[in-house]
C-alpha cells in the first residue's frame, strides 16, 4: 500500500469516527513519522486524532510550529493545557511563545502553578541564548549521599528530567559542584560517597552565551549534555545534545542562505511559507547588488570610446568579468565556512592571504594560458597579450577581495557570512571591468 | 598568562625533560583541548608529551589525520600499538587507514588478534557509509535474562563499550531482536525478565546505508545511537549522536563548497591544506564556467552592430543580466538547502514552480521599476522600456533557472548541490544577454 492510500484510509476512519481502528495501524509508528502524518491530514481530522493519540503531547512537541499554533486554536483548552503541561520544558515554553497574547492568557489559569512559572522564566531569555533553548528538567543529587541513594533518587526523579544519565551535583545555594554519570553510579561501589566520585571539574555555559557557542561546545567535548548556570553560578538548566543538533543544523543552513544573498532564518520553508515573505527575503539584496552592477555600467561607460573603436572587447567582458567574480566566490565561501567550523581564526586573515595570493596566481596563470589563445583566434597577439594580463590581474584581485570581505564585514559589525557570492561576484565585477579596460587602453592605444 | 606564554612554557618544560612539571600544568585541560595544544607543539615535544600523556590514546583520537599520521612515523611501534589498541573501533580504523601500507604492515603484529580481526572488518566498508563510521564497541544482552543479571552484565561489559545506557538484545545468531536502555532497566524491578521490556520495534541501518541518511535518521528521532546489521540481519556495529553529528557537519562544509563551486572534502583546511592542492579543488569549476562566459560573448557578439549603434545598452548590460544571475543563485541556493534539509522532496518540483513563478514576478517588477528611472535618465523613454520588459523577463528566467538546475543535476545523477552560484550565475548571464539585446533589437530598431 502506498503512503498516499494509506494517509487516505487514516482520514476515511478519523472521519467516520473509527478511532480505534486508525489508532491501531498507527500503532507502530513514532512520534516524528506521526508528526509528518498528522501534518498532512485536513484540519478536522488532524484534531480528531491528536486528541485521542495515546502520546499526544510527545507527538505534539514533534509538529512545525504553524501547525502548532493552528491545532492551539481549535482544541478545547484544557486539552491544549494538558499537552504543553506534559511536555519537555524547552518545548513547552517554545510552542507558548509561538501564541499570540490572547491564547497565552487563555491558557495560563488552566497550567499548574509549576508550569506557569517555568514558561514565565524560560520565555524571558533572549532568542539564540542558551536560555532559549534550555530545558529546567534535569536531574540533581547532593554531594554527601552515598551511591544507593543516589541511585534511588536518581530512580524517582526519572520521570521529570529530559535524562538521567547525568546529574548535576548542586549545593544548598544551587550552585554547581560536580557531575557525576550514572554509568559511575553504576560501576562505584554502594557505599561509595558522590562527593569522591564526582568530577568537578565541570564544563558549563552562561545562559546569556550564544546558541552556536553551546552547541560547538557540545560537539567540540562529545557532551550528551551542558549544564547551563545563571550569573551567581545557580544551576538552571541543561541543553542537550539533540537540541545542539539541531541549533548546528539551523546555523548551518542560515550560513548557506546567507551566501546565496537571501536573509532568511532557518525555519523558512519553499513550501509553507507565504509568497509574499519569501519576496522579502530576497528584495532587499537583489536591489542593493544593483549598486554594485551600477559600477560596473560606470565603468564600462567610462571607457565607451575604447570599446565602440574596439568592439571585440566586449565579446571577452563576461569572461575576464565573470572569472573574477566566480574565483572570488570560491574564496569567500571558503574563508566563509572554515571561520564557522572554527578551523581559522580572524587574527589568521593576514597569514592566510600570502597562501591565498599564491593559490590565486597559479589559478590565473592557467586561466590566462587559456583565454589568450582565444584573444589570439578572435583579435591579434595585442589582444592575446591584453586578456592575458588581465586575467592574472582579474583573477588575483579577485580572490583577495574574496577572502578579505569577510573580515571586512566582521570589522563592521556584520555577520561574516553576508559576503554573499552574488555581493562577491558584484564587487569583483566593477573591479575586473576597470581592470580589463584600463590595461587594454594602455596597450591597444 | 596568554596561551601563547602558555605553549612557549609547556614547550620548555618538555624539552628540558620536566615532564611532571609539564603534566601537572596540563592537568585540568580536556582532550579536545590537549589536542589542540599538542597541534602547536614542534614535533620533538609534541611525541615527548604524546608519549607521557596518561589519557594518550583518548588524545590521540582528537588529533586532525595529519598530526596522527605525522605521529604514527616517530612513536616507537609498541607505543603506538597500545595507543591505537586502546582506541576507540572506529577511531582506530580511521587512524590505521591513514597509514601508508609499510607501517600498516609493520603494526599488525604488534596488535592483539581482536584488535587486528576488528581493523580488518572495519577497514573493508566504503567511505561514506554506515559501515565507515561504526563502531563495534556495544553493549549487549540475551532476551531470557533478569534485569538484575542484566545489570551486573552490563557492569562487566562496560569497560569495552562506547555507551552502557542502551543495550541490544540479540540472539545466538546475533540477530537483532531489541533494544533496551539503562533508564529502563533502572526503573524495572529487578526479577523481571529482558524479554517483557525490552523495545522489539528496533530503528536500524544496513551496513552499507548512506552516512548522511543515518546521520538524518539519528537527528530525526532523537537517537543516542543506531544499531547496523548486515545483510542477514545479523548485528555489527552501531553508530552514536556524537559521530552523527560530525557527519551532518562534514555534509554540511561539502554541500556549503560546492555552492561556491569549490570542488572539496570538509577534511580541506584553509590552513594546512598544500596550495597545490587547494588550487586542484577550484581550477575544474573556473575552466568550466569559462564556457558559460564564452556563451554570454557570443552572444554579444552576435548583436554587435546593436550595440555599436547604441552604445549606451552597454552601460546597463552589467546591472540586467547581474539581476538575472542574483536572483538565480538565490533560487539556487533556497533549493539546494532545501533538499539537503528534507524540507522539499524532488516530486514537488512541479509545485515550487508555480510558487517561484510568483516570487520572480514580484522581485522582477520590482527591479523593473527601479531600472526604468535609470533608463529614462540616461537615454530616453524606449530605452526605459526595454530595461523594464528585460529585466522583468531576466529575473523571471534566472529564478526559474535556479530553482530546477539542482533537479536537472539530480536527473543526470550528479549531486544537486553542484547547482553552485557561479554555475547558475554563468547560466542566468548568458540568457540575459540574449533577452535583453533581442527585446533591444525589437523595440529600438
Amino acid at each position: 500500500m502506498s503512503y498516499n492510500n494509506f494517509l487516505y484510509l487514516i482520514n476515511d476512519a478519523l472521519k467516520n469516527n473509527h478511532i480505534e481502528l486508525a489508532l491501531e495501524s498507527l500503532k507502530t509508528f513514532r512520534a516524528a513519522d506521526l508528526a509528518d502524518i498528522i501534518a498532512q491530514l485536513p484540519i478536522e481530522t488532524r484534531q480528531t486524532l491528536v486528541l485521542n493519540l495515546p502520546d499526544r503531547s510527545y507527538v505534539f512537541s514533534y509538529l512545525s510550529p504553524e501547525i502548532q499554533v493552528e491545532l492551539a486554536k481549535v482544541l478545547p483548552r484544557q486539552v491544549l493545557a494538558d499537552i504543553i503541561g506534559e511536555m519537555s520544558s524547552d518545548k513547552r515554553a517554545d510552542v507558548f511563545k509561538r501564541l499570540d497574547e490572547h491564547q497565552q492568557n487563555a491558557l495560563l489559569p488552566a497550567l499548574a502553578q509549576a508550569e506557569r512559572e517555568d514558561i514565565r522564566l524560560l520565555s524571558s531569555y533572549m532568542e539564540g541564548t542558551a536560555g532559549a533553548i534550555m530545558s529546567s528538567e534535569y536531574a540533581t543529587l547532593l554531594p554527601n549521599m552515598s551511591v544507593a541513594d543516589a541511585i534511588k533518587m536518581l530512580r524517582s526523579e526519572a520521570p521529570d528530567t529530559e535524562t538521567i544519565y547525568f546529574a548535576y551535583v548542586l549545593d544548598e545555594a544551587r550552585k554547581l559542584l560536580g557531575v557525576i554519570s550514572l554509568k559511575q553510579l553504576i560501576l562505584a561501589q554502594e557505599d561509595q560517597n558522590i562527593n569522591e566520585l564526582m568530577v568537578t571539574n565541570v564544563l558549563f555555559a552562561k545562559v546569556d552565551a550564544d546558541q552556536d557557542d553551546v552547541a560547538k561546545t557540545i560537539a567540540r567535548y562529545d557532551l550528551l549534555a551542558l549544564p547551563i548556570v545563571d550569573e551567581q553560578g545557580i544551576m538552571v538548566g541543561i541543553v542537550t545534545h539533540d537540541d545542539a543538533m539541531d541549533v548546528a543544523r539551523e546555523e548551518a543552513t542560515e550560513d548557506f542562505l546567507k551566501v546565496g544573498a537571501v536573509n532568511a532564518t532557518s525555519k523558512l520553508s519553499l513550501k509553507s511559507t507565504p509568497i509574499l515573505h519569501l519576496y522579502k527575503n530576497r528584495v532587499f539584496w537583489l536591489v542593493f547588488l544593483v549598486f554594485g552592477s551600477l559600477l560596473s555600467g560606470i565603468g564600462i561607460a567610462h571607457f565607451e570610446d575604447i570599446i565602440a573603436q574596439n568592439i571585440v572587447l566586449v565579446f571577452f567582458l563576461p569572461l575576464l568579468v565573470g572569472s573574477g567574480g566566480n574565483a572570488g566566490s570560491q574564496s569567500s565561501t571558503l574563508m566563509v565556512r572554515a571561520l564557522a567550523t572554527g578551523d581559522v581564526q580572524f587574527k589568521d586573515w593576514f597569514s592566510l592571504l600570502g597562501r591565498e595570493s599564491l593559490v590565486a596566481l597559479c589559478l590565473g596563470i592557467t586561466m590566462a594560458v587559456a583565454v589568450s589563445f582565444l584573444g589570439f583566434y578572435r583579435g591579434d597577439e595585442y589582444v592575446a597579450l591584453v586578456l592575458a594580463i588581465s586575467m592574472i590581474g582579474i583573477v588575483l584581485l579577485g580572490c583577495l577581495i574574496g577572502m578579505s570581505l569577510p573580515f571586512i564585514l566582521n570589522k563592521f559589525g556584520f555577520d561574516p557570512a553576508s559576503a554573499s557570492a552574488p555581493l562577491v561576484t558584484s564587487i569583483c565585477d566593477a573591479t575586473g571591468v576597470l581592470v580589463y579596460l584600463s590595461i587594454a587602453s594602455v596597450i591597444l592605444f
